[in-house]
């Protein structure tokens, strides 16, 4: 593991954070619906859901580490990182009642345009890709076995909406430019200190 | 001719693609009403829209050339020069029941932004300029003779709507930018070869 | 004062300008509503209004240029400043029937995406952060006073949206960044004179 205990706590938590802002739109504008409350719930969301974001922010981050060299980046590159991945996350809530091709569309075009400014090359990208693909690929199970839907029309890709890959690919490259950034901030720190 | 056949078939297709989503957007949330049906349609689109926006894609790829030395970029910054139009073009779409005044000012504003990042200069903005004039004039001919039209309330502008230029105006700042790479990324493979 | 009389003037009509699109559309959407109108009107707003945002246009530049040495900049630079304050302006008036949640998510986004790619440092993010405190603070004061208000449901910030820091952010930080290129273009028309 590179990153240290404390630089994944960080990052878990941000993740966590900007899940529940995240989650928060989906609910509130009625693209999601959660079917089973037997778990405690914070602000809009169901315990597990900030946990598995936070967690796989940390994950991504430190795959991010083994795949090749990581750029230094300061905290307005983090700011806007983390910005940009809530901003498309709230794009997707605010599309709720619209025609699912142009929101689809948008979603993707943001997407691709955190991708052009944030990946950095492969490394950055195959975060994002394997972050699609596994986001995806839990969200259908858990709407399969009953936990949550989302809203009637929307759901057309086995159950998740089209424009979800797109959020989970902006969301990993940004999670390995987080990794990126907090590690070499780190290192600087070691060899100043 | 600076460009190669190949080149100018890649940059057709990439137009005639992305003129195919655009469209889409358009027609699903009524912001245009195709009139006549008596040519086939390509998804949502009458069979000369992407045609023409290929070509007009290729065009004014061709026209940078001719207007200055060409800037190289790579595939990460031609993924985003894209995704940026399609981007604004959904929102165009997405405007449709929105009040005219900020929705124009939302897709200006986005269009000069697309200027300020992909133009680099004089020759950029130049083929933004000359694709919104051409665009817009081929639109309001083919509006005068009952091809197409916008929603009501919408087409404020001789038929057109008054955002209608600037996503013509990206349009034309991406194509040009297209053309820089794509030519650039051919003279760099032809040394190596 | 730093800034010569004829740019402060040019800021203060650009801020003006752009306080007079933006206000259109928050009036046309009817997210503001003006309660007095013995005070003569230009186009939507009331008459102090762009005349307010052309002199916090003015003095937030001529503010940066005392924190610190300023960054030159070109025109491209300019426009695509201006442009994203008021794309931001545009969105917060066309998500006025949308929750607030993700409505503010996505204008905080917007904002500090501008921060990261504007400010430049502190220099610009003190501006930023002034212009969000006392702008606040005289809406909440001339709501107070019964000038004008928000819609129902939307004030909530002690009268304000709970997005209007972050829209007064994003202002101060791109009024900052205009008063660096004005003041830096002046002085290399100086030194080339």
């Amino acid at each position: 593991v590179r990153l240290r205990p404390v630089q994944l706590l960080a990052l878990f938590c941000v993740g966590a954070a900007g899940g529940l802002i995240g989650d928060e739109g989906h609910v509130a504008s009625g693209t999601t619906v959660y079917l089973q409350h037997g778990v405690p719930f914070v602000w809009k969301s169901a315990i597990w859901f900030p946990l598995l974001v936070g967690t796989a922010t940390a994950a991504t981050a430190e795959l991010r580490l083994h795949l090749g060299a990581p750029r230094p980046g300061d905290a307005f590159e983090a700011v806007g990182a983390v910005a940009a991945v809530i901003g498309i996350y709230a794009v997707s809530a605010l599309m709720r009642h619209q025609p699912l091709g142009p929101a689809t569309a948008l979603v993707w075009a943001l997407a691709l345009l955190v991708v052009a400014r944030f990946a950095g090359g492969l490394p950055g990208l195959a975060c994002g890709l394997a972050t699609a693909i596994a986001g995806c690929v839990v969200e259908i199970v858990m709407i399969a076995a009953g936990v949550f839907e989302y809203a009637s029309g929307i759901g057309s890709l086995a159950g998740v909406p089209p424009w979800l890959p797109a959020l989970y690919l902006a969301f990993g490259v940004v999670a390995a430019r987080l990794g990126e950034i907090v590690f070499t901030a780190g290192e600087s720190w070691e060899r100043a200190g």
